[in-house]
């Protein structure tokens, strides 16, 4: 047990631990979320069409100050650095949220689709109004009928060879676009996504640039814009529906980085197949995924440090005899519910600091590989879905711990629940982003992996030996080297320490490889065995999202320990490193039983991860202020007026 | 497994299966609930302001029906019925939320305490008055700095023998009222609760009827009022601030059923324990607890009605070469998420059942035994922490696997997210709830058990042998008769089928004597190896949290099994034992690390359960429409637009 020695923190030290190489940037956006707080009191008192204009001037005094070009090119009036752009997106998820959403779509979703499916022309007409947001748009994807399967969109793009013009058509009412920010009234341009068809023949899903409204925001000829109407949150986005009847935009709209048509109507590409093609495009998008996962962490940091803050405040029943009552936070109980959950927050932040470094490096190396590009789609898809939930779950834990005054919207939980909650269906329902997680690590990310549908993955995996399937995952070849570090259940004596990183690793890692195996072996059964691949892929599928699930925690436990292990000389490496404890543990036990199940905990040892997850918690309850000091959320983000009482 | 034979649901049957005895009650509802649909619109589109009046109008409107009454003595207008005023505010909870909690303030609370805790002089004043919403008035119980811990209010009422008055004061900042419904706007009159000091001796908490406002609305002198503001959801309830400056009342305004005070100031009561007399005074409003779980499960109800239809409607990807997409509910995952959770709304509706029939007994027999009375309050505690949280999972899961039209006002989930979100909250914190569950447990409702806070019953515990604890306890004596049924985790022959209804009761049945013992164990050596009971109760208390939950779980699958043998003859009797069965084994496989812990589920048996739980969601997936249509909500209560559109 590790109820000593008694750790401490130094604040600032760990700030700028937790800020990174981006410190100046995220600092710079701290101090646009200060002098904007009132945004925070507009989301609550002003109406919804009040407010979304205040949002769209946020946005744009933002656009002003430099802080929203941070992620494109220098020579179109960028900063040419997308790691930094995305801790300044981070940064601003300790704000409003409407705020948040509307500059990713802005400069993310719209801004990103011209940058990396458009060539030079597009960059030069739209790029530097676009990140000065003098030019608003929207980003056309998804449709009624679908989100999560874009391959399958119902809006149509023809190719008139007489006029050189793209038609663009909403062939169905289920293919209207929808939930599509910055649509129902601010976008004077869109990028839309249709199926391009030259000569009644699909090319599959492409991206143009369509004007939609004009100077007075009238909506052009053609072109129907209308409002999703009140949402559960992010009220101060316009979110929107689209419909197209025969819109015609230049050849030149077209974005055209990956394909193109010839003034004479004759299309081209340098990658052949349509599904490759459409996941390489997609694929460039990736970073819309890892600014949202990122802002999932950081909706859960504000979250925790309201509900931490307010237990070190809040004094609820006492000991028989004494005037005073007890601290919320000195509850074992409480502890249990909030520090857990702190300790995933650190360790999703390392997680995302990897996964960014990964793309800064994708960004800016030409040669990056492919397969490694791969890899990081898949982290992006998983971080995502694991940070997202998270923060949907410690905002509610946050929220009933404060109470009845967590449930006011003088404090900030009630903006934070609802402006959140679509975190976890935008940017890839989490579900869906899993499975393509499991598809990457089923196919080794190989070149063929984002072609294959779900039940293209059953055949696929069913063609080849389950051993290849594992012996080419990365994991596998770790855990050679860690076989030994893992006791069976059998086997009581001798056994590492719960404390031990190597062992909590090599726990994680062998689940990992035996879900996988699992997954593999059950998907190869039922196909050799006849079954239709749909009911095979659909009985296996909860063992596919375990699968996904276990590779990425084991992904986010890699990161908190190699950043441990490389702050060894920082004030602060013991309690980083009784956090990743308790982040480590807390995940065990989560899922103890399935280690059980599978002969490598011992029911005694089980019961004894339950003990040291309680010691750990006691053992962090005297820094927990300190540790929510760390992520160094300014105050006025906090807004919760129930701080501020006495009690 | 449970591939065959394919159940079927006679949904009539099924319907009046459910209603039970209260049927005509419920249908008289449901007309008033689709009478008044719009109002459902009036959520969204109105402002708070206006739509507070439009609740108010609602709740008159009902008022006028004579639906609010049932619950009040027939001398005083009302239906002598506590049933039935139940059953009907179960249905109630299938539409608008703050119509629902407005009524709950209005006749459950403030009704309640005149009723329950006022005399005859109380009830000709105020019953018919109130019962018909003439008389509006909220019930001012939790202050800013005192909501669980109830008996350490800081409001005074001191009792002036010159005028003979009582004079009540809002003492510090802290114990102002806060939240209190109907007090922000509409309420003239308040049931507040005070501290009663006569010469200068604190008797305990009282309560006391204080007119607040006058015809006008302006607060009367003494007394100011203020606004909570905007709140996460319920905008139709004006939830509000209360302050008394030494305020004056007549003697005769103290509800003086269990404690009087004399013309000359001499306080008299029959209970002599201060601590007794207040729980016995806080017993009589269980009501409130039972009507909340109820109308938890009914919510709980709509939005798996939301989710499993729209995942009978929309499609998304398909097999290669198929033209039509899957349903979402054709997928092994989405059963999963949707079908077991289901299968608790069935539970927790069965369990709700028993508790209601046993208050409606309780209250029509006046020589309900105490004990029972203890463990009756005991139960509607447990069961609305369960129902609560299950309404708050199931809502969010269900907007989740909605999507993003889950995220659109314009469909339900929206308001029953954020309406409910308060559930787990008031009317008692869930987790404080639990606790109160565990301590009855300890204490086998002991006479003074009501009297012991958290830290007393580790005292009381520690002075008993733990046999003592344990033989007493109800499970003890049951398990005495199924310890065959369970076989021990070495034992792999002739192991009952995990579809044994016996077997089932008796794992829940041996976890709840095994966790509770090892409470009372931890406790008593905790006391008597002299730690201090502050921090023995802090380390035990998630161990505590997790007896009462044990506990809870054990009666709602008794209630659900004994529901299901007493429909032997009815025609869904098949598919509600499969309803059952995917509960019962659900509950088990959540938490099967704590048997295989404690060597009562082999690994191999686990891994079965697993198994089970996906073969019983294959087996009620053709049925899961009628399973939902069998509540009977009425389609006006969905309002999910979402389900009038093609995909």
């Amino acid at each position: 047990m590790s109820e000593s020695p008694q750790v401490t923190v130094d604040v600032p030290a760990l700030s700028r631990l937790l800020d990174g190489e981006h410190a100046e940037v995220r600092n710079l956006v701290r101090k646009n979320l200060v002098e904007q707080a009132d945004v925070l009191d507009d989301q609550v008192h002003l109406d919804a069409t009040a407010f979304r204009e205040r949002v769209k001037d946020v946005i744009q005094h933002m656009a002003s100050t430099g802080a929203t070009g941070l992620g494109f090119p220098q020579e179109h009036g960028g900063g040419g650095n997308v790691g930094a752009s995305i801790a300044a997106f981070e940064t601003l998820a300790f704000g409003d949220l409407s705020v948040l959403v509307k500059a990713g779509v802005q400069f993310g979703l719209f801004g990103g689709a011209v940058l990396q499916l458009g060539t030079k022309r597009h960059h030069d007409a739209y790029l530097r109004d676009l990140i000065e947001a003098r030019l608003l748009g929207c980003f056309a994807m998804t449709e009624s009928g679908h989100g999560s399967n874009v391959q399958h969109l119902g809006t149509v793009a023809t190719y008139d060879v007489e006029t050189r013009e793209f038609v663009i058509t909403t062939t169905t009412e289920s293919a209207r676009k929808d939930y599509i920010g910055n649509a129902a009234a601010h976008a004077s341009h869109a990028a839309v996504f249709a199926v391009l068809e030259i000569d009644g023949e699909s090319q599959g899903v492409h991206a143009f640039v369509v004007p939609i409204r004009d100077a007075e925001g009238h909506d052009l000829p053609g072109v129907r814009t209308g409002d999703d109407g009140a949402k559960m949150g992010l009220h101060g986005v316009d979110n929107g529906r689209l419909w197209f009847d025969g819109v015609r935009v230049p050849r030149e709209n077209l974005l055209n980085r990956y394909a193109d048509v010839s003034e004479d109507g004759v299309y081209s590409s340098d990658i052949e197949n349509p599904d490759r093609r459409f996941f390489t495009m997609l694929g460039t998008l990736v970073q819309g995924r890892v600014s949202v996962g990122g802002a999932g962490v950081s909706a859960s940091k504000v979250a925790l440090t309201i509900a931490v803050k307010y237990a070190l405040k809040r004094r609820q029943f006492g000991a028989p005899g004494s005037d005073e009552e007890e601290l919320l936070l000195d509850y074992g109980l409480h502890q249990r519910r909030l520090l857990p959950r702190l300790a995933t927050s650190y360790a999703l932040h390392f997680a995302q600091e990897v996964l960014v470094a990964q793309l800064h490096q994708a960004s800016t190396d030409p040669d990056y590989p492919e397969r490694d590009r791969r890899a990081l789609e898949s982290r992006a898809a998983g971080t995502k879905a694991l940070a997202t939930w998270h923060a949907t779950d410690s905002i509610q834990e946050g929220r009933e711990a404060c109470g009845g005054a967590g449930y006011l919207a003088a404090n900030r939980f009630a903006a934070l629940k609802a402006d959140t909650d679509v975190f976890t269906t935008f940017e890839g329902d989490n579900h869906v982003l899993l499975q393509l997680v499991a598809k990457g690590l089923l196919t080794d990310y190989s070149t063929n992996f984002e072609e294959l549908d779900q039940f293209g993955v059953a055949r696929f995996v069913a063609d080849l030996a389950v051993e290849t399937v594992i012996e080419r995952t990365a994991v596998h070849k770790l855990l050679e080297r860690l076989r030994d570090v893992l006791p069976s259940s059998d086997d009581g004596s001798d056994e590492p320490t719960l404390l031990d990183p190597d062992y909590q690793l090599a726990m994680l890692r062998w689940r990992e490889e035996h879900v996988l195996s699992g997954v593999a072996r059950r998907l190869k059964r039922g196909i050799d065995g006849g079954t239709d691949p749909v009911a095979v892929f659909s009985q296996v599928q909860d063992h596919v999202i375990h699968a996904a699930r276990s590779h990425m925690e084991r992904l986010v436990l890699e990161a908190f320990t190699d950043k441990v292990a490389a702050a060894s000389e920082d004030p602060n490496h013991d309690v980083l490193a009784a956090v990743r404890d308790l982040y480590a543990l807390s995940t065990i036990e989560a899922d103890r039983a399935w280690w059980m199940e599978h002969g490598r905990l011992s029911s005694a040892r089980s019961k004894a991860v339950t003990r040291e997850v309680n010691a750990l918690c006691r053992r962090l309850r005297p820094v927990a202020d300190d540790l929510v000091d760390g992520f160094a959320i300014p105050p006025e983000m906090l807004r919760a007026e129930m701080l501020e009482q006495g009690y």
